[in-house]
């Protein structure tokens, strides 16, 4: 390997502060969710879901955007389903694939939570920046989604 | 609750863009390290112990700067014990203490991984962004940083 270029100061700065934040701000969020008996992780399934046609996605897509394992999001829904919100059912037109599907209770959930979801993702983030910053962050870091996504 | 105040769509952008870029450089930075016999989490660890006096820390002060409780950090440092990266040792000045140590191993083991970690945040995060972009994220989160830690 060729002489590693380290980080400059301003460089380590940067990136250290958005590790940081973002660390800090799921662990905060996370806790909010639990006053409601969820983890950030079931808001994230249920969320999907609800925006989806039929309230249902194929496990395979789930764990696709949820950029998770198979088999890490095979148990997060384990642990869902005996929650009471998803079910699991087998795709009629594929015979190897299997849905995650929000029940009535799942809807309910995710009904009643959002707005204290969504207060605690403007207390602790979006309130505290303008909107030129919030403009500057897309900006800065959807040219790197994009990136990233070609990889995976 | 008040009627919820939903996330503009400029703000949902920049919030989940924000979320995006974290989940999948995440991912993608753990994809790396594997090649390397290391986690993510194994690398937050070693690059913690390698920067502290004596290369070790407490358990309560590493479970501290790396956001997760003490029985889940337990756990880290036992696979990473198994590895030979790191042990345990009970604090002289502190019955109830137990320290965290970098073996030799774990030291020569972030000597030669970390060059090319920084290759990839550099590949796939820092190199991607200007200087103003850079300073920019910094402006914007430090006093996030701030706010959140007040908080825990």
């Amino acid at each position: 390997m060729r002489e590693p270029r380290w980080l400059s100061p301003a460089e380590q700065r940067a990136w250290r502060t958005h590790l940081a934040v973002h660390k800090l701000l799921m662990h905060r969020l996370d806790r909010e969710l639990h006053a409601h008996s969820l983890s950030l992780n079931d808001y994230e399934i249920l969320v999907n879901l609800s925006e989806s046609p039929g309230r249902r996605m194929r496990m395979s897509e789930l764990a696709d955007v949820t950029i998770q394992s198979r088999s890490r999001l095979s148990h997060q829904i384990s642990r869902m389903e005996a929650k009471g919100l998803v079910t699991r059912e087998d795709c009629r037109d594929d015979r190897r694939g299997t849905y995650a599907v929000l029940t009535d209770e799942g809807w309910e959930t995710i009904q009643r939570v959002a707005p204290y979801h969504v207060g605690g993702v403007r207390e602790h983030f979006v309130d505290r920046l303008t909107d030129d910053q919030l403009e500057a962050i897309e900006a800065a870091y959807a040219p790197i989604v994009e990136h990233l996504k070609k990889l995976r």
